[in-house]
């Protein structure tokens, strides 16, 4: 019986062995295009969706910016929903409220991304807006209006404890590269930079030959390749490349104190695998036996004793390295115990290391990448993503089946290869 | 050919004609039965699901409770992850954790509900988690020490203000009609609340015939209702039923002061129609005309302009009554004028509406309830819902289909009948 996994007296195998099996009857299928001037486009198609996502990735962000130009990204960002030369900024919106998209854009050291959710049979209009914004006016009265706004944005963000903890503690973590850069900027670049250096960065970044469009859902690719030829296929490439420079670590410890904050924060930080490295999958689980929000060491040692109010792991890979962070929240009397138990769970992590542990991460990857799976806009972001960090294509199934093949040995041998006791750690705390 | 809705050049019609046609396409099924108890299970079965979820819905809530008892719903809502007769609390958790279940309860003035949403193969595991937290040990230790979590939880809200004033409005908005009770309770009623109390609220309105189980995605809809007749088949019915009694509304001002806090905050309230009436489709429209988080009356009126920082409007239907809440946070020296062009907005509704309000309401409508229906998880909340307050079932695009057949008549029509003019006012002021 098809359907015979519902009952349990019938399942045998692993999640993901299992997850395999419902990929035979799923009809999607990956399709590739790259159009003269360098456009690459790539697609899951999945007749048998109800909506249809499109995002443009370009490979440009904080780690792109020249020092003098930090936050460039992201004010650029911005000025991308101000008006181009077919519609007003109002036009933008009201064009993406008038076919109810879901819509929205992100900046980070990586990349920045343009993306929109919507039904299919408004996937062209949501293909012409985010094409037509892709090329902006950049006219010099919306920057200055801008500008104020991102002044207000950093100001904001100065507002959130980790938020500030985490900018100077990367800053002493990359001593010499750019994924030192704040993808806010400073108020004193923010301030100094010219419209034109905006331009020139855009003119020379937002290349055709530097980006992706990622689709995904119910669509006809060979239709939409048409369509984006159409309104994409005259941008002209530069050859804008990513510099990859060497990377030196920084290391020891960071204390700082604010009169703002009531609580402790602790942020710290080990070198992980990059997302181009296949051990990035036993990093990431590592990271989840350790620190994973409920059912991890951290969560049983801190926050079920009442020890923490937050206390978590997270793996984050970039296209040539990749972080392992553990941060955690407690009441200022408690930070040098909280301190201890943190380093005590991640010094006995790879002793402790059991089969159940590894069952049990298993299971949760399995149902998120699933679950973020099930929806057009959360394929269309994987594949985004993976693109622009890897240059690749794996299916979702592939994904699975290498997570499932992980062993404690790759545990073992990873954790021993990039060890997980933090190069850097940074505290914050009230002052006085 | 079938994909070419993608293509502008080839939609015709609305957006909920096409939706309408993609269900053509989907193989999804409703599935109802009853148990010998009276348990009722519902089911979206959808083969081309990658997931599966289960909710447990009782029809009771803050409303079905005894002044006295104030708050016993939630309460008990928490006490039921605390151990049954085959499991303790910590293997409740370590249950749900190894099959990587997202899973999550919560309470209203209507309904209290359990759910959990996992791989297909997984869902007997979750079913049988689930019932079996259905029936709880109720232990006077777990009392005792819960207790105590939930009165620090009640601290911990009265720190949010809308959330405090809404508490307030309620009160003075249903005079003398359970629905003015706080779903959290009191300090008081908690902690004079025995667990014997508990025991006999539990006994009484967990009954099988009050409660559906609501199920969607990959599943076996035959292979589920023998294995819920096998694990609840034995819960004796009670027949307990909500009492219904007339609705008086309370009216007028509410003004309060704070020293805790900086803003203004304003929430106002009119009654609105039920959830059992067809009118609900152009009230949930109205509000979304009025003060959708974007794109809407309150947001270019006060959002746009920079007089508030948050400005909505809101639908709530209940299965007898309902509310339109509008509701806005400013500084304190901008309160009379945001209230003043607030009611400026409520009042010129009617005679504003135009062709492209409606359209533009029925494409985010459509797009959300499309965005919503295309997770198990989403599919299965919406049968526990909609099964739990109207004893019925209408299919998504049965209801899209409704939605897009309101005209601006209806909305009128409704509008008149169901006056937007607020009823009662609530202010929460920085104090001195």
């Amino acid at each position: 019986m098809v359907l015979g996994q519902a009952d349990r007296s019938q399942t045998t195998g692993s999640p993901i062995d299992r997850a395999f099996l419902h990929s035979a009857t799923m009809p999607l299928s990956f399709r590739h295009a790259v159009l003269p001037n360098g456009l690459t486009i790539i697609a899951e198609v999945d007749p048998a969706a109800h909506t249809a996502a499109a995002g443009f990735y370009v490979k440009t962000g904080a780690r792109d910016e020249d020092a003098s130009l930090m936050g460039v990204s992201h004010f650029l960002e911005h000025m991308m929903f101000k008006g181009t030369a077919r519609r007003t900024a109002d036009e933008v919106n009201q064009h993406f409220d008038n076919i109810g998209a879901n819509y929205n854009a992100f900046t980070s050291h990586e990349m920045t991304a343009f993306w929109a959710h919507v039904l299919p049979e408004h996937l062209d209009e949501a293909e012409d807006i985010l094409a037509d914004i892709l090329r902006p006016a950049l006219r010099q009265s919306d920057f200055d209006l801008e500008k104020n706004v991102i002044l207000e944005e950093i100001a904001m963000y100065a507002d959130q404890p980790f938020w500030v903890l985490y900018e100077q503690a990367m800053e002493r973590y990359y001593p010499d590269h750019p994924l030192r850069h704040r993808v806010l900027g400073t108020p004193e670049t923010i301030s100094a930079l010219p419209r034109d250096a905006m331009q020139r960065y855009f003119d020379d970044r937002y290349s055709p030959d530097n980006m992706v469009v990622a689709l995904a859902g119910r669509l006809d690719f060979d239709a939409r390749v048409a369509s984006l030829e159409r309104r994409c296929g005259s941008w002209r490439r530069t050859g804008a490349r990513r510099e990859y420079r060497p990377i030196r670590f920084g290391e020891g410890a960071l204390d700082r104190t604010s009169d703002k904050v009531n609580r402790h924060y602790l942020l710290m930080i080990a070198p992980a695998p990059s997302l181009r490295d296949d051990d990035r999958y036993a990093a990431m689980m590592l990271a989840q036996v350790l620190g994973d929000s409920e059912g991890s060491r951290l969560y049983w040692a801190l926050i079920e004793t009442g020890l923490a109010e937050e206390a978590q792991a997270q793996y984050d890979g970039r296209d040539d390295t990749g972080e392992l962070y553990v941060f955690a929240t407690c009441s200022p009397e408690d930070a040098v115990e909280v301190e201890r138990v943190v380093l005590k769970e991640v010094d006995g992590l790879v002793a402790s290391l059991t089969e159940d542990d590894l069952q049990r991460v298993r299971s949760k990857i399995a149902t998120g990448v699933t679950v973020a799976g099930e929806r057009p806009a959360g394929r269309m972001k994987r594949l985004g993503h993976m693109w622009t960090t890897q240059g690749q294509y794996r299916s979702l199934e592939d994904e699975l089946a290498r997570i499932n093949m992980v062993t404690l040995d790759d545990l073992r041998r990873v954790a021993s290869k990039h060890p997980l006791t933090p190069r850097l750690t940074a505290r914050l705390s009230p002052a006085g």
